[in-house]
């Protein structure tokens, strides 16, 4: 089985390639190559796959996908995507790469399918961002996507061609709504989104962090782990058990902020929770307040798909996997 | 003022310019300048305004709509689209007059926006088509769009793009969901929904019409004349009312076959009814029961968009606006 990742050097695309790498295999089929892209060459990782390629590839630079599908991989993931800040900072470059970049990889595949009959599985990552405010507390499942960011229009377009390309037989898609990740690993970003993993990542490595909002903001969340593992699941399921609506609202944990920091307590102590610092940022505020505090994803846990059901699963998840199994504070 | 009709050799295109010009001003202010284009060149209407423009443009050249779009024209009707049946049938040109048609145009508002602040008013033609089965008896207002063809995908598409282009205020959107335009003037054509016209229409002018699906079937209609109104009233109604969701399910007439038939008899008796002939075809019952009975639109309504409140009354309009005020048979 030929598995390809484009953009593979982003956090879930690198630690959907590492364990990837690590199984070996996917959906109890050996993988034999595995083929990672990104906008910047990945890294490849350990594991026992023979031929695992990387390369550094432009998806807004026309047709740049065509040779990786003239390799016919059996599992696309298109995980490739400038995030919600820089695509409301520079118009031009959102549509280029979340618009254009992703039917150019549908056409291409489109293209191959004609000359072939390849019909590739391809998840595609899409966000909870196609949901725009005003909305009740609980989202419903078959809610109309009103984003409001150009990010979340061009994923909830890139889901549209997503279910257009699958229906007319050119592709097995099926469209990942991912919630917020959380514990997100590595240093402090600007996404407004940040500090719901600043204030958890931070104190656990003996730091403080910045708390801008309440503690009684409540969002909806997954691990990078849980992430993963949506990604996986959608890359070996019955896609005929999903029906025409391929877009599935990811499961997720529906938490405040004030759940954050009681399993940080829980988990790293009084000494990791004084290391929050309590500075309300009213833009934050803001930008938050128009988030979705809960979604409903009873068809994706149907089909199969899991995720954490506490906040300290969250955390205990981001100490085995990114700090060696223990706390530093 | 100046008006744009894009897709002015259509149905509702050419009624809405001959109402336009007709009135000789639009909300109250005089129309100076009315440009009609479509892939054909329209026929300029009767009417009192100086400056009638015809043009054949194809909008599925890559700037072909940047020359209007330089003439500023304050309102811009945007109505060209291959239909349904068409898009299904060539997947390219559907995507390339369906989608990349509107994009160019949002394009080329946003150049003229970025270098004189040029906003227009947009209005959109969309379709209840963007909702696809499965739903219930009356699909919510807020339901999302999981359009079941090309055609669909496509209109879901152009609202989307018409609602970011409004939030980042390069223009200033109005995207109308039409219900199934019924009565259709003219010739019966391959549409699948052809039949709830040819029903009506041709056993009015003493002519035989199939009746291919049960009488119980339900569907949503709105006539012509009401469609001419829906555009109107969103060129000139105040869209700080609407809010972020620019995109509207019109009101529309919840009504059965049998409803039809009910008026057919009631307006021009038995003989008439007499000329329907029962002839089930098993590809348009599966089509069209894929369709929504009924869709909300309290939005709408309270927005100030009205429709017709039975058959008879959308009966009544087609006699007037198209046989003089007599029925034939």
């Amino acid at each position: 089985m030929k598995v390809l990742i484009i953009g593979a050097a982003g956090m879930i695309g690198r630690k959907l390639a590492e364990r990837i790498a690590a199984d070996g295999m996917l959906g109890g089929v050996a993988v034999d190559r595995l083929t990672m892209v990104d906008v910047v060459e990945p890294t490849a990782p350990r594991g026992t796959i023979g031929d695992v390629r990387t390369a550094a590839i432009d998806v807004s630079s026309p047709r740049a996908t065509e040779p990786l599908i003239a390799d016919r991989p059996d599992v696309v993931f298109h995980l490739a995507a400038i995030v919600s800040g820089e695509a409301e900072a520079d118009f031009d470059k959102g549509y280029r790469i979340n618009l254009d970049g992703t039917r150019d990889l549908f056409e291409a595949i489109r293209a191959e399918h004609l000359r072939s009959g390849y019909t590739p599985r391809v998840v595609f990552a899409s966000s909870i961002a196609v949901f725009g405010a005003p909305f009740d507390a609980r989202v419903p499942e078959d809610f109309a996507p009103t984003p409001l960011t150009s990010y979340g229009t061009q994923k909830a377009i890139g889901e549209l061609l997503l279910a257009d390309y699958t229906r007319r037989g050119f592709l097995d898609g099926v469209g990942l709504r991912l919630p917020t990740i959380c514990v997100r690993p590595g240093a402090p970003n600007k996404a407004a989104s940040g500090f719901f993993s600043n204030i958890l990542r931070e104190p656990m490595s003996g730091k403080e962090a910045v708390l801008p909002v309440a503690d009684t903001v409540r969002h909806y969340f997954a691990s990078p782990r849980a992430a993963v593992g949506f990604f996986l699941h959608a890359a070996t399921m019955d896609t005929a058990r999903i029906g025409p609506r391929r877009n599935l609202n990811m499961p997720g944990l529906s938490a405040t902020v004030g759940d954050e920091l009681e399993a940080l307590r829980a988990v790293a102590g009084d000494g990791a929770l004084a290391l929050v610092k309590r500075v309300p940022d009213e833009t934050i505020i803001r930008i938050v307040d128009g988030w979705a505090p809960d979604i409903e994803a009873a068809r994706a846990r149907e089909l199969g798909f899991t995720v954490e059901d506490s906040f300290e699963e969250i955390v205990r998840a981001h100490i085995e996997d990114e700090l060696g199994g223990a706390v530093r504070s």
